[in-house]
C-alpha cells in the first residue's frame, strides 16, 4: 500500500515482470518469441512453430513472453496467467536492404490493453542510426505517452542499423550498443533490450552510460554448450538486468529445464545450480 | 485456441471471472465490497473497513472482488492476482431523496483497464423507473460500447428505483426484479446483479424472461445462521447463475470459511458439505 | 443495376424489409418484440419471453423483427438470416410520470451494423409533443444523417405524447396520429410506426397528409377474433402501408399461422384466404 | 445461444463465409473476382467480364464472392443474398516497377459495412518485403482495428513481394508462402490468402507454422483438365483450409458446374463424386 | 532514481507538499487562502485580505499555499518557490440556498499546470450528499484522470452537505465526517480535506475508514488560545495526517511564529515546544 504513489497498474505489471532476488535484486528474464515474424519464420526445431509449445514453456518455467498480437489472440485462452509483453512493431527479414530499418506499427497500446488480460509490457524497435531514425523517436514517443497513460511499462529493443549496406560490424560494438542504451535511457524507456556488447568490459560500459533504467542482453552468441550458455548469462546478470532469451531455449530439446537453469542464475545461484537443473530429468513442454 | 473467435480478451476475462463446475455449469460468485461507497461506510467487524482484510479473503477464497478505483488503487498491488470487478459509477446514501437515483461515474473503462492489471468486468448501476431512467440507458450504452471495444464484461446492478418518495415495498416484487432483469439483458449486460426477487418461484420467473445472460442475486436477507444462508445460495444457484455477497461473507467472523462454503455450493456440492468447510478450522484472513 | 443511384446498401435493405406485392405494391410487415424493455415484460404466453421463440416465428413467417440489440447477439446466431430492425431508444413503464417522455439511446447506427449482420433498418421513438420533444426532435436528426451514412433505412415510432399527467385520449385521436405521421415525415424518416387513428377515415387523412413515406400502424387493438384481426389488416393495408404486430402474432397459439395469414393480405389475398392459411395445421415454431 | 461471446455479428459473419464439413470441419471456398483491377481487366470469356454473370455464378453455387466496392454497388441489388468479400485495397498491374508494391486503400471497413448488406468479410493486399512493408504493417493493424470493431472478419492477401527488379522466382518459394502465412498470422489476420507453395509438403510446412487461422491457396496453376483441378484442390484442403479461385471458375464453359465440383470436394467428397458433379447438365448462368 | 516508478513529476510534487518527519512520517500542513471566494472576502485582519501578506506567511514558514488561481497570477512572481495549490472549483457564499451545493470549475489541471511553476496539486471542493452529487462525482474523476495524466496530486475538499435547507449539524457528526472521508478514498483522492469529527474517537474513527490516504483536517474550532490552538493540532496530527488553517494562522498578530509553532507539532514535537516557537520575538511579514 503506497500513499504516495497511485500509479498502482504499473508497479503491479512491473513486480509481475522481474524476477525479485534477495541476492541480485531486481532482474528480468524472458522468452522471446518474434522469429515467426522478424526471422524468416525459421525454426529449427518444428515444435516450436506452435505457439502452444513456446506459451507452455514460458507458463511452467514463470518467465514472461514476447510476442505480436496475432500469436496472442489465437492461443492465449489457454495459457491466461502468463505474463505478455506484446510487441507493437515489427518488420520481417526479407529483401533487407530494399527499405530503411523501421517496423509497421502492428498494435497500438491500447489495443494490447483490451486484447491481453495477462499485459505486463509493450515492446517497441528503434533503430538507431538508421535511416527513419527521426520520425522513430517521434512514433516512440507516442508509445511512450499512450504508455504512461495506460500504466504500462515500456521495452525498447534498441539496435544501431542502417540498410543498405548493412553495416553488421557496427551494430555489436560496445560503443554503439552503448550509445543504443542512452538513447533508450534518454527516450523513457523503461527497459532497454540490446546486443551483447562484446564481452565483459563492454556490460560494464554499458552500465555507466544507462544506470537509471533495466538493460537486457539478447540471448547472445548461439551457445555450443549449456555451460557456455549459463557461463554468459551469469556474467551478464551479474554485471546489467536479464536477458531475453529466445532460440537458446525453444530450440533446445529440454527447454523448460534450461529456462529453470536460466531462472536460477538470475535468482543469484551459481553456474552449476543452473547445470545441475538443467540435468534434472526432462519437464514435458506439452 | 479458436479460430472463429479473435476476441480472446473478453473470452479469458470471463473465464476468470467465472466458476465451472462439472455439475451445474458456469456460476459467478463475487465479494462485494462497495459499503463505503454506496452504505454509509457502515462496517459492523471494524476490520472490514480495511481494503487489506477484504481483498484478503477474496484472495485466499478464489472469488472476484467488486470495489471501486480508489481502493484499488491504495491496496491492490499486496494483492496483484485477484480477479477484480471495478463499479463505475457509484452514489451515497445521504439525503437520499434530495436527487434523482444516478450515480457520478467515478470512473470510465478505458481508465479501469489502465489502472487495473486484474480487470475481469466493469460494474455499472441502473436505476430503471429512475427520474434520470433515460439518461443512464444513454450512458450505460456507451459504458458497453467502450467495453466491448476493450473486451471486458459488463455487469449491471439493475434496481427498480425512483427517489422522492421512495417506493421500497416496489423494489423486491418479483415482478420488477424481472422486469429490472430482462431491461440489462435488452441492454446488452454480461451479467446482471439482481434484487432477491421473494422467492423459489420468483427466481423462476426471472430466469425465463433473461435467458441469455448471467442473473447474479444480492446477498440476500441477513441470514441468522450459516444453514439458512447456505440453503439460500443453493436455492439460488440451482436456479440462476450466481451471487454477489457482501456482508455476509466479510462480517462474518470466519470470513474465508464462509465464502469457500458458498463456492463449494456453487461448485455443485450440498449445503451439508458447505457447512463442513465453514465448521473446519479457522482459515486466518491477514 | 442502377447507374444513377449509387446508394446500394440503403436499396437492398429496404428491399428486404418490403413485401413486394403485384396487386398492392410495397408493403411493409414487421413481427415487433420490445414487449421485454417497453411494455413491463409481461408476456402472457410464457413462451414468448424467450427469443428464440420469437426469433423462429419470423423466420419461417419470412418477415423482418424489431427488437433490441441485447435481445439480438444473444440468439440471432441461430437465426442469421432474419431481416432485423434494432430499436435504438427505449424507457420502460416503471414509474411512468417521474420523468419526461424520451427513451434512453441503447445503441448507434454504427454500432447496430457492425452488431448486426441481417440489419434492415433502426427504429427510433419520437414523443411528440412530449417535454423532451426539442431535445428528441435534435437527437433524430443525427440518428438520421448517421443512418444515411450508412445506409440504413430508418423507422420513426412517433406517438403524440405528454407525461404527468399523461393525456392518453390524445394520444390516439386521428388529428394527431395525421400530425405524428406528418412529423416524421418532415423530419426524414423512411417509415413510421403510428396509433392506429381511429378508423378508416382516419387511415385516409394520415394518408393524404404523409404521402411519400411508408405509414405503418401499430397492431391494433387486441382483436377478439382472427376475423376481426386479419378485417383490420385488410382495410389498414389498403390504404396505409403495413403494420407492426407484437402480441397479436407471438401471444397466438398458432403464430406462424397467424403471421402468415397477415402475410398474405399484405400480398394481396383476401381476408378469407388468410384465414385459410390460419386454419391450416399448426406450423411448429421451435 | 452464447452467454459468454457478445460479438455475434463476427461469429455469424464467418459462419456464412465457411463451408461446414462433417468430415473435413470448416473450410473457405471464395470466388474471386479482382481480375478487373488487379490484372489488366483481361477476360478470356467475354462474359466474365459482366459482374451480373459472377454474382449469379456465386450465387447459384452458394459461395462468397471477393470484389471491389465499384462492381458491388453497380450490380449487387440483383443479388443480395450473395456472401460478400470486400477487397478494400487494390493495385494495377500497369508500369509495374515504376512503384513500390502497395495498394491504394479504395475502401474502408466502415464504407464497406455500409455499402454492402451482405458483407462477411474485407480483404486487404500486404506485399511482405516490399519497399512499403512498414507501412503496409502499420496500415493493415489500422484495418484490423477496425474491423474487430465492426465486428468483420479480415482476410490478408499476404504475398512476398518486391518491384523493380521484381523477383517472381521467390514468391512462390514454399519457405516464402510460408513465412507470408506466419505474418499474417503474427498481425492478426483470420484468414490469410496465398500463393500455392509448390508443392504438398509445402502446403504441409505452411500448416505447421500457421496453425492457428485459416489459410487459403489461389486458384494454383492453370489447371489443364478437370481432373487435375479437383486434384489439386483435393489435396489442398486436406492438408490446409480452402481456396480462392477465379479464372478456373469463371473462364469455364460450365462455372457454376465446376464451382460446385469444388465445394463437393470441400466439403468432404472424393474427386471422382466433384468430377460427376461437373459433368451434369449444364447450370445456365443468367 | 527509481528505475520502477517513472511517474516522477508526481513524486517530486508529493515530497514538495509533505512534511517529513522522523518521528512521526509524512505529514501535510497548509495555509489556506480561499476567505475571499468562498467566505464573503471577510479578513478580521485587514492585512490579510493582500496575498502578498499571506504569500509571504507560507513562503517564510516554509508551508504550501491553498488559492485559487486569480490571486496566484497577480502575485506569485514575488513568491515565485512557495509550493502552491490551486483550488480549481469553488462558489461563494451569497443567497447560499437558490442553488445546489457545486463550486464553479474556474480552472483546469492543464491550465493550472501552466500558470504555476510550483504547482503541487490540485484541490477540488465535493459535496456529498448534495443535490448535485451525481455530476460532482462525473466532474472529480474527470479530474482525477487529468491530474493523473499532468502528474499532480489531488486534493478533495469532501464535505456532507445539502442546500435549502442546510442541515448544518450533520456536516461535522463523526460519521459523516468518516463517510466524506471513505467517499474521497473511492473515488481516487491523493489526499482529503475534512472537517473535524468531534473528537479524539472521531480521529480515530476516520482513520480506520480510510486509511490509504492522506486525511487532513480543517483549522478547527476557532481557538481562543494558542494551547488550545496547538493541542488540537498535536492531537489530529498524531492520529490523522496534517491541517488546512486558514484564520488560524493569517489572522494571528504573529502569524509566521504561529505557522512555524504548527511545524513545529508535525515534524514531532511537543506542544510546548511550539508555543515556544511562537513566544519568540514576531518575524515580520513584510
Amino acid at each position: 500500500m503506497s500513499r504516495k504513489n497511485p500509479y498502482t497498474g504499473y508497479k503491479i505489471r512491473m513486480e509481475k515482470m522481474l524476477i525479485q532476488s534477495e541476492e541480485l535484486g531486481d532482474k528480468a528474464l524472458f522468452l522471446a518469441c518474434d522469429q515467426g515474424f522478424e526471422h524468416v519464420a525459421d525454426f529449427t526445431l518444428p515444435e516450436a512453430a506452435n505457439p502452444d509449445y513456446i506459451m507452455a514453456i514460458a507458463e511452467k518455467a514463470k518467465i514472461p513472453l514476447i510476442l505480436h498480437k496475432g500469436t496472442y489472440i489465437r492461443y492465449a485462452d489457454r495459457h491466461p496467467n502468463v505474463p505478455m509483453v506484446l510487441k507493437i512493431n515489427g518488420k520481417t527479414e526479407l529483401f533487407y536492404d530494399n527499405r530503411a530499418p523501421q517496423g509497421g506499427m502492428d498494435c497500438t497500446v491500447q489495443e494490447a490493453v483490451g486484447i491481453c488480460p495477462s499485459l505486463v509490457a509493450v515492446g517497441y524497435s528503434l533503430y538507431i542510426g538508421g535511416q527513419k531514425e527521426t520520425e522513430q523517436i517521434t512514433e516512440l514517443a507516442e508509445v511512450v505517452r499512450e504508455a504512461r497513460n495506460f500504466q504500462i511499462p515500456i521495452i525498447v529493443w534498441a539496435y544501431v542499423r542502417q540498410h543498405n549496406p548493412r553495416l553488421k560490424a557496427e551494430e555489436g560494438k560496445w560503443e554503439n550498443v552503448r550509445y543504443a542504451a542512452r538513447i533508450a535511457f534518454e527516450n523513457g524507456a523503461d527497459i532497454v533490450k540490446l546486443y551483447y556488447p562484446e564481452n565483459k568490459e563492454g556490460l560494464q560500459k554499458v552500465k555507466e552510460y544507462a544506470p537509471g533504467m533495466f538493460c537486457v542482453i539478447a540471448g547472445g552468441a548461439k551457445a555450443n554448450t549449456i555451460e557456455i550458455a549459463f557461463n554468459s548469462a551469469y556474467e551478464i546478470v551479474h554485471v546489467l538486468d536479464g536477458m531475453a532469451i529466445g532460440r537458446n531455449i525453444f530450440q533446445d530439446p529440454k527447454p523448460i529445464n534450461k529456462a529453470l537453469g536460466y531462472r536460477a542464475i538470475f535468482e543469484g545461484k551459481s553456474v552449476q545450480e543452473a547445470i545441475d537443473i538443467y540435468n534434472q530429468e526432462k519437464i514435458e513442454v506439452l
